[in-house]
């Protein structure tokens, strides 16, 4: 079993022979452009990890691993057309450097790059490899559109905020955690709870990136907080205000949202911290993480299997950045 | 065996159950407009044929071919949101009524469907259709970005031409054919000779789509003449007068192009019967026809077997519209 560090560079390795073909090569800059941006590892590693629980890494987990991170790329290329984002990684995103055609193909291509390296693994694991694929694939598409219809709503509840986000983000670090314990050899109960682990994990990590985004160490952070406030995105912490706060600063919330002005982070800080939105999320973080936990728990393998699962959670939830 | 009349009909009872689910309902509302607009179901007809060379139509058959009807789909929805169309069969694109992101997303959600409808059919030939289709996929993807591609370029060659248009077109029409044929477990060469033969009558209707734009009866065609001139589109009949009209010809027709004018398509059809633009695409029609033909006389099966294929390629290649 091994650490973080030495899945990702086994993951990188494979990952570096996979080739891309030169033409047409503005279609596959464009895949070259964001898969150069590289990115943590951390869901082909949860999908190594949950794999080495059951069995020493093999062939098939690589090619698995490998199709996750396509998709995740996949997703990402799209994301940013969506939001016309100019940057991601602090680099140039790929449709602002190929443009928006490009960029939509260069996801398209990337999908099926996905699924050919799906189409690897051995077939008696195939049909099932590809039924929680195909069913994660399609509510990542859910989750995004949901995330795009609550952009045009006044109000979002937070329990619709989880289930978006619970889709749109979670639910691809539960497909890998679960295919990793599909290849090797897992029954479908001790499956079905990587993926609850990596589901819950993924809600607790979002709600630390919402919280850190307003309460973040800026120096730490890596940048200025407030960034949400600024965009009006809605948050775990916003929609709790929204929900929560005192009915003279819900108009207020609301006023600021509509007309911004020179201290509107401040002032919406001050709104936070008045109906406690900071030690809710914190609270709700922790929830999130002990249902992760105890799903983790429950994996019917020896714990000591199940250490570099739990270290990787634990440092998850521990960054102040 | 049965006709295409019975075939498509069969199509769509199958795929009148296949159900999307109510939500997200923007999402999905965008997936039921572009099924609502329907089409000929000349893919999914094609696959059943092929199938039924070889065996009577079988569930897993219908499977694929719901899977290639899906696939059709989502590249009409990416190729719409690419080229800014209004209109699609003469109705409302699927950005034009629910904005591109959404456009965008329902392609997405259908390329996974696609690839659900597919990992429905039998194991033992999963993995071989996975990779068929897998291939086809990436090469209608490469095809449209070589299509935007040409639009920047100022030469191409007919060569060229072929190439995109196997690609973004042809090459669909040659996995349905041999992915029917696959199911109904034909060997590897009367597979590819069923792919060959797709591959090459969507290439000669290609060249018959190009010619009738120029040369149909309006009345006919459905819609006036000329629009693929008027647009500068590089199409058969275009390439080949670029490359083979006398040296004055070329130069007026690029001026054409350039600052186009009241007597544009009267002046271009003037140059494409001056090089014989017309006779050579139903020479270069006829050629490819008669390739396609070839290889489906060569498959190894009775004559008798091959009777609708043969049928319906006819019947395309006979249309005045």
């Amino acid at each position: 079993m091994q650490g973080f560090k030495d899945l990702a560079a086994l993951f990188d390795r494979q990952f570096e022979q996979y080739q891309f073909p030169a033409k047409p090569d503005q279609l596959y800059n464009g895949v070259r452009h964001i898969l150069s941006l590289r990115g943590k590892r951390i869901r082909p590693v949860l999908l190594l990890m949950a794999h080495e629980m059951f069995e020493p890494c093999a062939e098939d987990a690589l090619h698995a691993a490998i199709a996750i991170e396509l998709f995740h790329n996949f997703s990402l290329i799209h994301d940013d057309i969506m939001d016309k984002a100019p940057l991601r990684r602090g680099k140039d995103t790929v449709h602002a450097l190929y443009g928006e055609s490009t960029a939509l193909l260069a996801g398209d291509v990337m999908l099926v790059a996905a699924y050919e390296s799906l189409g690897a693994v051995r077939g008696d694991v195939l049909p099932s490899m590809l039924r929680l694929f195909n069913k994660t694939a399609r509510e990542v598409c859910e989750g995004q559109q949901q995330d795009i219809d609550f952009e045009q709503r006044e109000t979002v509840s937070v329990d619709e905020y989880i289930e978006m986000i619970t889709k749109k983000t979670s639910v691809l670090l539960g497909c890998s955690l679960q295919m990793g314990a599909l290849i090797g050899g897992a029954g479908i109960t001790n499956q079905e709870r990587l993926f609850a682990f990596g589901k819950n994990l993924g809600i607790a990590f979002q709600v630390q990136d919402d919280y850190l985004d307003v309460f973040g160490d800026p120096e730490k952070f890596g940048k200025q907080t407030g960034g949400d406030i600024i965009a009006n995105k809605k948050t775990f912490l916003l929609l709790h205000a929204l929900q929560s706060a005192a009915d003279g600063d819900k108009q207020k919330l609301q006023e600021l949202m509509r007309t911004g002005g020179e201290h509107k982070v401040e002032q919406v800080l001050e709104i936070y911290k008045r109906c406690k939105a900071g030690e809710w999320a914190l609270e709700l973080k922790q929830t999130y993480f002990e249902k992760a936990m105890k799903e983790l728990d429950e994996v019917a393998v020896v714990s000591l299997r199940k250490k570099e699962l739990e270290s990787l959670a634990r440092s998850l939830m521990d960054r102040e950045h």
